[in-house]
Protein backbone atom coordinates (compact mmCIF):
# COMPACT_ATOMS: atom_id res chain seq x y z
CA UNK A 1 0.00 0.00 0.00
CA UNK A 2 0.90 3.59 -0.50
CA UNK A 3 0.28 5.12 2.70
CA UNK A 4 0.71 9.19 3.22
CA UNK A 5 1.78 9.48 6.93
CA UNK A 6 1.76 12.88 8.63
CA UNK A 7 3.26 13.82 11.70
CA UNK A 8 5.93 10.84 10.34
CA UNK A 9 9.05 12.72 12.10
CA UNK A 10 7.27 12.87 15.71
CA UNK A 11 7.20 10.12 18.53
CA UNK A 12 4.03 8.42 17.16
CA UNK A 13 5.09 9.37 14.04
CA UNK A 14 7.93 7.45 13.94
CA UNK A 15 6.85 4.29 15.60
CA UNK A 16 3.69 4.43 13.07
CA UNK A 17 6.47 4.37 10.15
CA UNK A 18 8.71 1.42 11.79
CA UNK A 19 5.35 -0.77 12.39
CA UNK A 20 3.96 -0.04 8.97
CA UNK A 21 7.14 0.76 6.65
CA UNK A 22 8.18 -2.79 6.84
CA UNK A 23 5.09 -3.77 4.22
CA UNK A 24 4.07 -0.75 2.90
CA UNK A 25 5.33 2.19 0.88
CA UNK A 26 5.74 5.24 3.61
CA UNK A 27 4.78 8.62 2.28
CA UNK A 28 6.56 11.09 5.24
CA UNK A 29 4.87 14.26 5.04
CA UNK A 30 5.55 16.77 7.46
CA UNK A 31 5.88 21.13 8.32
CA UNK A 32 9.36 21.03 8.40
CA UNK A 33 10.41 17.52 6.89
CA UNK A 34 9.33 14.41 5.01
CA UNK A 35 9.20 13.50 1.56
CA UNK A 36 6.32 16.28 1.43
CA UNK A 37 5.77 19.18 3.31
CA UNK A 38 2.20 19.73 5.11
CA UNK A 39 0.86 21.77 7.00
CA UNK A 40 -2.80 20.65 8.85
CA UNK A 41 -3.66 24.08 9.92
CA UNK A 42 -3.14 25.05 5.86
CA UNK A 43 -5.71 23.56 3.75
CA UNK A 44 -3.82 25.02 1.05
CA UNK A 45 -0.89 23.13 2.00
CA UNK A 46 -2.67 19.99 2.37
CA UNK A 47 -4.53 20.48 -1.05
CA UNK A 48 -0.58 20.84 -2.80
CA UNK A 49 0.34 18.09 -1.38
CA UNK A 50 -2.32 15.57 -2.77
CA UNK A 51 -2.05 17.26 -6.15
CA UNK A 52 1.99 15.94 -6.15
CA UNK A 53 1.17 12.81 -4.90
CA UNK A 54 -1.82 11.45 -6.81
CA UNK A 55 -3.86 8.57 -5.37
CA UNK A 56 -3.11 7.05 -1.97
CA UNK A 57 -4.45 3.63 -0.54
CA UNK A 58 -3.87 5.22 3.58
CA UNK A 59 -3.46 8.32 5.44
CA UNK A 60 -2.35 7.90 8.51
CA UNK A 61 -2.50 11.99 10.65
CA UNK A 62 -0.06 11.10 13.67
CA UNK A 63 -0.05 14.99 13.97
CA UNK A 64 -1.98 17.63 15.34
CA UNK A 65 -1.34 20.32 18.27
CA UNK A 66 -3.92 21.98 20.68
CA UNK A 67 -3.07 24.14 23.78
CA UNK A 68 -2.65 23.69 27.30
CA UNK A 69 -3.70 26.15 30.08
CA UNK A 70 -5.84 26.03 32.94
CA UNK A 71 -9.55 26.03 32.14
CA UNK A 72 -10.08 30.01 32.96
CA UNK A 73 -6.56 30.88 31.44
CA UNK A 74 -7.43 29.56 28.00
CA UNK A 75 -7.27 32.71 26.08
CA UNK A 76 -9.12 32.95 21.99
CA UNK A 77 -5.80 32.28 20.65
CA UNK A 78 -5.59 29.53 22.36
CA UNK A 79 -8.91 27.91 21.80
CA UNK A 80 -8.38 28.93 17.93
CA UNK A 81 -4.94 27.43 17.63
CA UNK A 82 -6.44 24.34 18.88
CA UNK A 83 -9.49 24.02 17.06
CA UNK A 84 -7.44 25.14 13.89
CA UNK A 85 -5.03 22.41 14.41
CA UNK A 86 -5.65 19.27 15.69
CA UNK A 87 -9.15 19.59 15.24
CA UNK A 88 -10.26 20.82 11.65
CA UNK A 89 -6.51 20.19 10.35
CA UNK A 90 -7.38 16.66 10.42
CA UNK A 91 -11.01 17.11 9.41
CA UNK A 92 -9.80 18.52 6.21
CA UNK A 93 -7.49 16.60 5.86
CA UNK A 94 -10.08 13.44 5.76
CA UNK A 95 -11.90 15.57 3.68
CA UNK A 96 -9.98 16.58 1.35
CA UNK A 97 -8.11 13.69 1.69
CA UNK A 98 -11.07 11.43 0.45
CA UNK A 99 -10.97 12.78 -3.21
CA UNK A 100 -7.02 11.62 -3.08
CA UNK A 101 -8.02 8.08 -1.77
CA UNK A 102 -8.39 4.88 -3.78
CA UNK A 103 -11.25 2.98 -3.44
CA UNK A 104 -11.71 1.46 0.02
CA UNK A 105 -9.10 3.01 0.89
CA UNK A 106 -8.87 4.22 4.79
CA UNK A 107 -7.73 7.70 7.21
CA UNK A 108 -6.83 7.14 10.41
CA UNK A 109 -6.83 10.11 12.66
CA UNK A 110 -5.05 10.81 16.25
CA UNK A 111 -7.38 11.77 19.02
CA UNK A 112 -6.36 10.60 22.55
CA UNK A 113 -7.23 9.73 26.13
CA UNK A 114 -8.51 12.80 27.19
CA UNK A 115 -11.64 12.84 25.33
CA UNK A 116 -12.92 10.79 27.80
CA UNK A 117 -10.56 11.01 31.36
CA UNK A 118 -9.86 15.20 31.61
CA UNK A 119 -6.54 16.50 33.14
CA UNK A 120 -5.90 20.35 34.66
CA UNK A 121 -5.46 22.13 31.62
CA UNK A 122 -6.24 20.07 29.20
CA UNK A 123 -9.97 21.24 28.50
CA UNK A 124 -9.06 22.30 24.71
CA UNK A 125 -7.37 18.85 24.37
CA UNK A 126 -10.36 17.32 25.39
CA UNK A 127 -12.64 19.36 23.17
CA UNK A 128 -10.59 18.86 20.36
CA UNK A 129 -10.50 14.77 20.84
CA UNK A 130 -13.97 14.52 21.68
CA UNK A 131 -15.22 15.91 18.84
CA UNK A 132 -12.73 14.10 16.36
CA UNK A 133 -14.11 10.95 17.88
CA UNK A 134 -17.71 11.84 17.15
CA UNK A 135 -16.30 13.07 13.72
CA UNK A 136 -14.91 9.79 12.84
CA UNK A 137 -18.16 7.92 13.44
CA UNK A 138 -20.17 9.97 11.59
CA UNK A 139 -17.95 10.89 8.52
CA UNK A 140 -17.76 7.01 8.40
CA UNK A 141 -21.42 6.48 7.41
CA UNK A 142 -20.57 9.29 4.77
CA UNK A 143 -17.70 8.30 3.12
CA UNK A 144 -17.49 7.68 -0.99
CA UNK A 145 -16.14 4.41 -2.65
CA UNK A 146 -15.85 2.07 0.64
CA UNK A 147 -13.47 4.55 2.27
CA UNK A 148 -12.99 4.18 5.80
CA UNK A 149 -12.31 6.79 8.63
CA UNK A 150 -11.08 5.19 12.21
CA UNK A 151 -9.20 6.65 14.55
CA UNK A 152 -6.40 5.81 17.60
CA UNK A 153 -7.03 7.51 21.20
CA UNK A 154 -3.95 6.82 22.86
CA UNK A 155 -2.91 7.41 26.47
CA UNK A 156 0.00 9.63 26.97
CA UNK A 157 3.32 7.99 25.37
CA UNK A 158 5.49 6.41 27.41
CA UNK A 159 8.12 8.50 25.32
CA UNK A 160 6.48 11.76 26.42
CA UNK A 161 6.69 11.26 29.97
CA UNK A 162 9.44 13.47 30.03
CA UNK A 163 7.89 16.26 29.32
CA UNK A 164 4.58 14.87 30.73
CA UNK A 165 4.35 12.88 33.87
CA UNK A 166 3.53 15.92 36.28
CA UNK A 167 0.07 16.20 34.29
CA UNK A 168 -0.57 12.79 33.79
CA UNK A 169 -0.01 11.62 37.36
CA UNK A 170 -1.63 7.92 37.44
CA UNK A 171 -2.20 7.39 34.05
CA UNK A 172 -0.51 4.34 32.90
CA UNK A 173 1.81 6.11 30.24
CA UNK A 174 1.87 3.59 26.31
CA UNK A 175 4.54 2.92 24.05
CA UNK A 176 4.24 4.67 21.09
CA UNK A 177 4.62 0.97 19.63
CA UNK A 178 1.16 0.13 21.16
CA UNK A 179 -0.20 2.61 19.50
CA UNK A 180 1.22 2.14 16.15
CA UNK A 181 -0.22 -1.08 16.40
CA UNK A 182 -3.73 0.28 16.38
CA UNK A 183 -2.68 2.55 13.34
CA UNK A 184 -2.25 -1.10 12.07
CA UNK A 185 -5.59 -2.58 12.54
CA UNK A 186 -7.03 0.91 10.94
CA UNK A 187 -5.15 0.63 7.84
CA UNK A 188 -4.80 -3.25 7.38
CA UNK A 189 -8.12 -4.32 8.60
CA UNK A 190 -11.40 -3.76 7.45
CA UNK A 191 -13.51 -1.61 10.03
CA UNK A 192 -14.52 1.97 9.78
CA UNK A 193 -16.08 4.20 11.77
CA UNK A 194 -14.21 3.26 15.22
CA UNK A 195 -12.29 4.73 17.79
CA UNK A 196 -9.31 2.52 19.00
CA UNK A 197 -8.52 3.31 22.45
CA UNK A 198 -5.00 2.04 23.72
CA UNK A 199 -4.19 2.72 27.51
CA UNK B 1 -32.44 30.57 42.07
CA UNK B 2 -32.08 33.12 39.76
CA UNK B 3 -31.84 31.31 36.14
CA UNK B 4 -30.43 32.57 32.70
CA UNK B 5 -31.30 30.79 30.48
CA UNK B 6 -30.10 31.16 27.17
CA UNK B 7 -32.10 30.22 23.90
CA UNK B 8 -35.42 30.78 25.69
CA UNK B 9 -37.99 31.37 22.35
CA UNK B 10 -36.88 27.63 21.32
CA UNK B 11 -38.55 24.36 21.19
CA UNK B 12 -36.46 23.08 23.82
CA UNK B 13 -35.84 26.71 25.98
CA UNK B 14 -40.02 26.95 26.42
CA UNK B 15 -39.70 23.69 28.14
CA UNK B 16 -36.94 24.23 30.30
CA UNK B 17 -38.63 27.52 31.38
CA UNK B 18 -41.98 25.71 31.82
CA UNK B 19 -40.09 23.15 33.86
CA UNK B 20 -38.27 25.61 35.98
CA UNK B 21 -40.03 28.68 35.98
CA UNK B 22 -42.51 27.59 38.91
CA UNK B 23 -40.29 27.19 41.49
CA UNK B 24 -37.34 29.86 39.78
CA UNK B 25 -36.86 33.20 38.60
CA UNK B 26 -35.86 32.59 34.95
CA UNK B 27 -34.17 35.49 32.95
CA UNK B 28 -35.00 34.65 29.31
CA UNK B 29 -32.25 35.95 27.11
CA UNK B 30 -32.01 35.47 23.48
CA UNK B 31 -30.78 37.15 19.97
CA UNK B 32 -33.71 38.94 18.84
CA UNK B 33 -36.55 38.29 22.24
CA UNK B 34 -36.36 37.91 25.77
CA UNK B 35 -35.46 39.61 29.01
CA UNK B 36 -31.93 39.94 27.96
CA UNK B 37 -29.85 40.13 24.49
CA UNK B 38 -27.31 37.64 23.94
CA UNK B 39 -25.77 36.26 20.69
CA UNK B 40 -23.68 33.05 21.36
CA UNK B 41 -21.62 33.54 18.32
CA UNK B 42 -20.67 37.22 20.01
CA UNK B 43 -18.01 37.12 22.80
CA UNK B 44 -18.97 40.70 23.44
CA UNK B 45 -22.64 40.43 23.75
CA UNK B 46 -21.93 37.79 26.62
CA UNK B 47 -20.43 39.82 28.71
CA UNK B 48 -22.65 42.69 28.28
CA UNK B 49 -25.79 40.50 29.35
CA UNK B 50 -23.67 39.28 32.44
CA UNK B 51 -22.75 42.79 33.43
CA UNK B 52 -25.54 43.93 33.18
CA UNK B 53 -27.16 40.70 35.29
CA UNK B 54 -24.86 40.39 38.18
CA UNK B 55 -24.24 37.13 39.59
CA UNK B 56 -26.91 34.32 38.58
CA UNK B 57 -27.09 31.09 40.32
CA UNK B 58 -27.76 28.93 37.26
CA UNK B 59 -26.80 29.48 33.41
CA UNK B 60 -28.53 27.17 31.06
CA UNK B 61 -28.19 27.40 27.66
CA UNK B 62 -30.58 25.97 25.26
CA UNK B 63 -29.35 27.66 21.96
CA UNK B 64 -26.47 27.12 19.73
CA UNK B 65 -27.18 26.49 15.59
CA UNK B 66 -24.73 23.84 13.49
CA UNK B 67 -25.01 23.72 9.76
CA UNK B 68 -26.25 20.31 7.81
CA UNK B 69 -24.73 19.24 4.76
CA UNK B 70 -24.06 15.88 3.11
CA UNK B 71 -20.05 15.28 4.43
CA UNK B 72 -18.00 16.47 1.21
CA UNK B 73 -20.39 19.55 0.39
CA UNK B 74 -19.75 21.21 4.10
CA UNK B 75 -17.63 23.82 3.11
CA UNK B 76 -15.12 25.78 5.23
CA UNK B 77 -18.01 28.78 6.03
CA UNK B 78 -20.69 26.01 7.07
CA UNK B 79 -17.79 24.15 9.44
CA UNK B 80 -16.89 28.01 10.93
CA UNK B 81 -20.43 28.72 11.43
CA UNK B 82 -21.01 25.44 13.33
CA UNK B 83 -17.52 26.05 15.71
CA UNK B 84 -18.22 29.52 15.90
CA UNK B 85 -22.10 29.10 17.44
CA UNK B 86 -22.92 25.71 19.10
CA UNK B 87 -19.55 24.83 20.08
CA UNK B 88 -17.45 27.75 21.08
CA UNK B 89 -20.67 29.88 21.89
CA UNK B 90 -21.31 27.56 24.42
CA UNK B 91 -17.60 27.39 25.95
CA UNK B 92 -17.54 30.78 25.36
CA UNK B 93 -20.88 31.03 27.66
CA UNK B 94 -19.46 28.52 30.01
CA UNK B 95 -16.26 30.76 30.68
CA UNK B 96 -17.33 34.04 31.19
CA UNK B 97 -20.52 33.04 32.93
CA UNK B 98 -18.05 31.40 35.30
CA UNK B 99 -16.92 34.53 36.47
CA UNK B 100 -20.38 35.68 36.80
CA UNK B 101 -22.00 32.65 38.63
CA UNK B 102 -22.60 31.81 42.51
CA UNK B 103 -20.56 29.68 44.70
CA UNK B 104 -21.95 26.19 44.03
CA UNK B 105 -23.81 27.69 40.86
CA UNK B 106 -24.02 25.19 37.53
CA UNK B 107 -23.76 25.83 34.12
CA UNK B 108 -26.27 23.57 31.36
CA UNK B 109 -25.41 23.14 28.15
CA UNK B 110 -27.26 21.25 25.39
CA UNK B 111 -25.55 18.78 22.72
CA UNK B 112 -27.39 15.76 21.15
CA UNK B 113 -27.48 12.35 19.87
CA UNK B 114 -25.41 12.74 17.14
CA UNK B 115 -22.37 12.85 19.39
CA UNK B 116 -22.49 9.23 19.37
CA UNK B 117 -25.80 8.39 16.79
CA UNK B 118 -24.66 9.33 13.69
CA UNK B 119 -27.06 10.51 10.62
CA UNK B 120 -26.44 11.65 7.02
CA UNK B 121 -25.52 15.06 6.79
CA UNK B 122 -24.94 15.60 10.23
CA UNK B 123 -21.10 15.20 10.79
CA UNK B 124 -20.28 19.15 11.78
CA UNK B 125 -23.55 18.84 14.49
CA UNK B 126 -21.79 15.62 15.71
CA UNK B 127 -18.19 17.16 15.94
CA UNK B 128 -19.12 19.80 17.82
CA UNK B 129 -22.14 17.65 19.97
CA UNK B 130 -18.83 15.19 20.78
CA UNK B 131 -16.74 18.24 21.46
CA UNK B 132 -19.07 19.66 24.02
CA UNK B 133 -19.41 16.64 25.94
CA UNK B 134 -16.02 15.84 26.01
CA UNK B 135 -15.00 19.66 27.03
CA UNK B 136 -18.16 19.49 30.08
CA UNK B 137 -16.07 16.68 31.53
CA UNK B 138 -12.95 18.27 31.16
CA UNK B 139 -14.03 21.60 32.58
CA UNK B 140 -15.97 19.70 36.16
CA UNK B 141 -13.19 19.20 37.23
CA UNK B 142 -11.35 22.83 37.25
CA UNK B 143 -14.15 25.58 37.68
CA UNK B 144 -13.77 27.19 40.58
CA UNK B 145 -15.99 27.90 44.03
CA UNK B 146 -17.86 24.69 43.92
CA UNK B 147 -19.24 25.61 40.55
CA UNK B 148 -20.81 22.65 38.71
CA UNK B 149 -21.06 21.71 35.01
CA UNK B 150 -23.51 19.40 32.72
CA UNK B 151 -24.77 18.87 29.32
CA UNK B 152 -28.35 17.74 28.42
CA UNK B 153 -27.61 15.39 24.92
CA UNK B 154 -31.31 14.66 23.83
CA UNK B 155 -32.43 12.96 20.59
CA UNK B 156 -34.68 14.86 18.01
CA UNK B 157 -37.36 16.89 20.19
CA UNK B 158 -40.92 15.17 18.91
CA UNK B 159 -41.78 18.98 18.50
CA UNK B 160 -39.27 19.16 15.53
CA UNK B 161 -40.21 16.12 13.78
CA UNK B 162 -42.45 18.05 11.24
CA UNK B 163 -39.24 19.76 9.96
CA UNK B 164 -36.61 16.77 10.93
CA UNK B 165 -38.05 13.60 10.56
CA UNK B 166 -36.66 12.15 7.16
CA UNK B 167 -33.21 12.95 8.66
CA UNK B 168 -33.94 10.85 11.37
CA UNK B 169 -35.82 7.87 10.18
CA UNK B 170 -35.98 5.21 13.20
CA UNK B 171 -35.22 7.70 15.80
CA UNK B 172 -37.16 7.49 18.78
CA UNK B 173 -38.50 11.27 19.28
CA UNK B 174 -38.11 12.86 22.37
CA UNK B 175 -41.17 15.05 24.27
CA UNK B 176 -39.24 18.69 25.05
CA UNK B 177 -40.71 17.82 28.46
CA UNK B 178 -38.31 15.10 28.89
CA UNK B 179 -35.40 17.01 27.97
CA UNK B 180 -35.89 19.68 30.22
CA UNK B 181 -35.97 17.47 33.43
CA UNK B 182 -32.27 16.81 32.09
CA UNK B 183 -32.37 20.68 32.78
CA UNK B 184 -33.72 20.15 36.10
CA UNK B 185 -31.58 17.73 37.44
CA UNK B 186 -28.47 19.17 36.67
CA UNK B 187 -29.66 22.75 37.92
CA UNK B 188 -31.37 21.22 41.30
CA UNK B 189 -29.64 18.05 41.54
CA UNK B 190 -25.15 18.20 42.77
CA UNK B 191 -23.86 16.60 39.75
CA UNK B 192 -20.99 17.78 37.74
CA UNK B 193 -19.41 16.54 34.51
CA UNK B 194 -22.17 14.46 33.30
CA UNK B 195 -23.77 13.60 29.92
CA UNK B 196 -27.65 13.40 30.46
CA UNK B 197 -28.32 11.41 27.22
CA UNK B 198 -32.32 11.13 26.96
CA UNK B 199 -33.83 9.58 24.30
Amino acid sequence: MKILLIGASGTLGRAVAAELGARHDIIRAGRASGDVRLDLADRASIEAAFAHLGKVDAIACAAGEVAFAPLLDLGEGQWQFSLAHKLMGQVNLALTGSRHLQDGGSITLTTGILSTRPIVAGAAASLVNGGLESFVRAASIELPRRQRINAVSPGVLLESMPLYAPYFRGFEPVPAARAALAFSRSIEGAETGQVYRIG
